[in-house]
């Protein structure tokens, strides 16, 4: 009995050389098929072959380019089908957002829906995210772009081979299985809607669509650490850029290092972990904002920032000191020397990254230089376009199965 | 241009082959032809062709098995030749040491010299480790064995590739060159003499030979955070039962998580880290031990904590405690649920391991099962045995040289 693998059926092979044919055209737009035989060590004419049946299957277009510096008639490229695309859906403690991400990875079109989540049913929460990815998938289909796979990210560990989420401390969820809920968002997209984590989607979007996909800063950001700020504080390690998402898919999770022995108890159950200091609720709470079910702490915590009020300024320093105290740790540890601060650590920079600064000079000095701090510029979408360009790139590594 | 890789050379084929060969017999001790046949996925003939070139370049032996319930002439396996070996050295802070590991993974001779190397420099240690070296390269021929290559371990940060210890503020060196040195180790040694550091050396020991070789605990050890104690506080992690080196080689460094913000200044640079509070001179200093040129503070530390002496009792569970708060932060941050401690901390176990649950429950509660928090039994020679033994896979991966 064999354990190894035997060599490649002629099958596999196909499949492989599909998917590497559909990366060489998402990687450089307007590719042509000799460019593609020559980066992909493939010959001419199984290149063309392939082409033809991703045309046939409505995975590619052919469009005329003519490169700079040459002469004569233009050539043939090709481009990912901009009228294909994915869904994303994102469930956040204080929102539920929708997304249509085409090939091209433009976000066409996107929905937010400020909601309190915490505590929250998903019986209560599926239906409406359920009405908002029709509305989604009407709003694309109106445009001509049809979706053909998708992505629910949630804040929160999940098992991503059994469609559970494990925890979501902030939501009040534990063991929440999804497996009957996920295909109603995308009720006939032949590939299905898979489940990620909410703070690795927007690390993964600030790899393909931020900082590492920047031309002048994607060399520092092909190994970093991105720190997603809500309510909770989560994470997401970039390696090689690539997810590092450890052994059970859970690694990362910067909201639960330990910075203070002797820090309150988190919603996690521990002691003194950073969300505890650095999380939404623990700012207001430090700032002395109370809690206000419209939705305007943030904007009472900036005001009162902005003018100077003692409690609000050492709440937000707070928040970045402790930040520098975790990258310090995981960054040591991980081997990492960048990082990337997300949501509310973006709104509330101006105070918080001269605070992390400090932190790291005192707790990690030489480890993270200067430029490598970075807030990202991708907003509130950002969980939304890294879960959606998920789904497409894994689309595009199984279009195998959608051509003859 | 093809940027891709062009499909294997004869060469690269066959070296594979014979690595993969090697490799096989290495896991099973008395494996056959026939068996090496079917689990590499080989032809019986390829294998035999193979197996002939490396019993005659004396990598690898035959042996008569007789199988359990197999009856009749015994058949003729294979087994790597116990007459092949390969050297380790090890510079730590308080000692010298140099070991002789042979293929069957034995070491079969080492040598310790306690001496104080803080502040001495690399001119005054290498040659002093090159005499001890010579002593086991003699000692090994005399015992029939031949030493083929060989690694040097040192407790701070490596780069392999230039042979450089970039960091070891331990020892108080900086960028530290030894491409000169290392080859004189092992002057005749046809692979050579490479660098490593020696918390990721003992985490491979005690997966090779330890906790994650072990029948009864190897399944929960596939994924593991190894922690040295020594004067300083190094860390090795394994993930997927191999080491997770991080960008630059540097990951698993628990020593430097900060575990109190507020803590003294360590000898990195940083403030707070674990190492401040559970290197041995952290703890000696927590129990009023002081400064001893004969190392006998170890002796004294444990007599006195045996005599329940307060002081000494609160600097050790201290350091547990402490060493609860830098695993609950990097364990759930790497998504690791084992780990086993090694050095000092094993001396200290009585004490040290209650703090440390105490620690993790308050911190991480759940993270990491009873039963996962383990002492390494591989003593003092434990970064000895996995450098040595990853010089000898090396040697194995490479053994294509040493054939016709």
């Amino acid at each position: 009995m064999s354990t190894m693998p035997s060599p490649g059926r002629v099958g596999d092979v196909r499949r492989r050389n599909v998917a590497l044919v559909l990366a060489g055209i998402q990687k450089n737009d307007g590719t042509t098929r000799a460019q593609l035989a020559a980066e992909s060590g493939l010959t001419k004419a199984s290149v063309s072959s392939i082409v033809t049946d991703l045309l046939e299957a409505g995975l590619v277009r052919e469009t005329s380019v003519t490169r700079d510096g040459e002469r004569g008639r233009p050539g043939t490229g090709l481009v990912l089908n901009p009228a294909r695309g994915a869904l994303a859906a994102e469930i956040n403690v204080d929102y539920l957002a929708v997304g249509v991400l085409d090939f091209k990875g433009d976000l066409t079109f996107h929905e937010t829906l400020e909601r309190h989540n915490r505590g929250s049913l998903p019986s209560d929460i599926l239906p409406l995210l359920v009405a908002m990815a029709q509305r989604a998938v009407t709003k694309a289909a109106a445009a001509g772009v049809e979706l053909l796979g998708g992505e629910l990210t949630v804040p929160g560990l999940v098992d991503v081979e059994r469609n559970v989420v494990l925890a979501a401390p902030n939501l009040g969820w534990a063991d929440v299985e999804l497996s009957e809920e996920l295909p109603k968002l995308l009720p006939v997209a032949p590939f299905g809607v898979s489940l990620s984590n909410e703070a690795n989607s927007a690390a993964l979007a600030e790899l393909w669509f931020g900082h590492g996909a920047d031309n002048r800063t994607s060399e520092r950001f092909r190994d970093f650490l991105y720190i997603s700020g809500e309510v909770g504080v989560g994470g997401g390690l970039v390696i090689d850029s690539q997810l590092f998402a450890g052994p059970q898919g859970h690694a990362g999770e910067i909201g639960h290092v330990v910075v203070h022995p002797d820090g309150p108890v988190c919603a996690c159950g521990g002691h003194g972990c950073l969300e505890a200091f650095a999380g939404q609720n623990a700012i207001y709470s430090a700032a002395g904002i109370e809690w206000d079910s419209t939705s305007r702490q943030m904007a009472l915590l900036l005001q009162l920032a902005h003018d100077g009020d003692e409690r609000a300024v050492s709440a937000v320093e707070q928040a970045g000191r402790y930040l520098g105290v975790a990258v310090a740790s995981t960054a040591r540890f991980a081997n990492i020397s960048a990082v990337v601060l997300g949501g509310h650590f973006v709104v509330l920079e101006e105070l918080i990254t001269p605070a992390l600064r400090r932190s790291l000079d005192r707790h990690a000095p030489g480890l993270i230089p200067e430029g490598n701090v970075a807030v990202s510029g991708l907003g509130q979408t950002a969980a939304l376009r890294g879960a959606a360009e998920a789904s497409v790139r894994r689309i595009l590594n199984q279009a195998y199965e959608l051509i003859p």
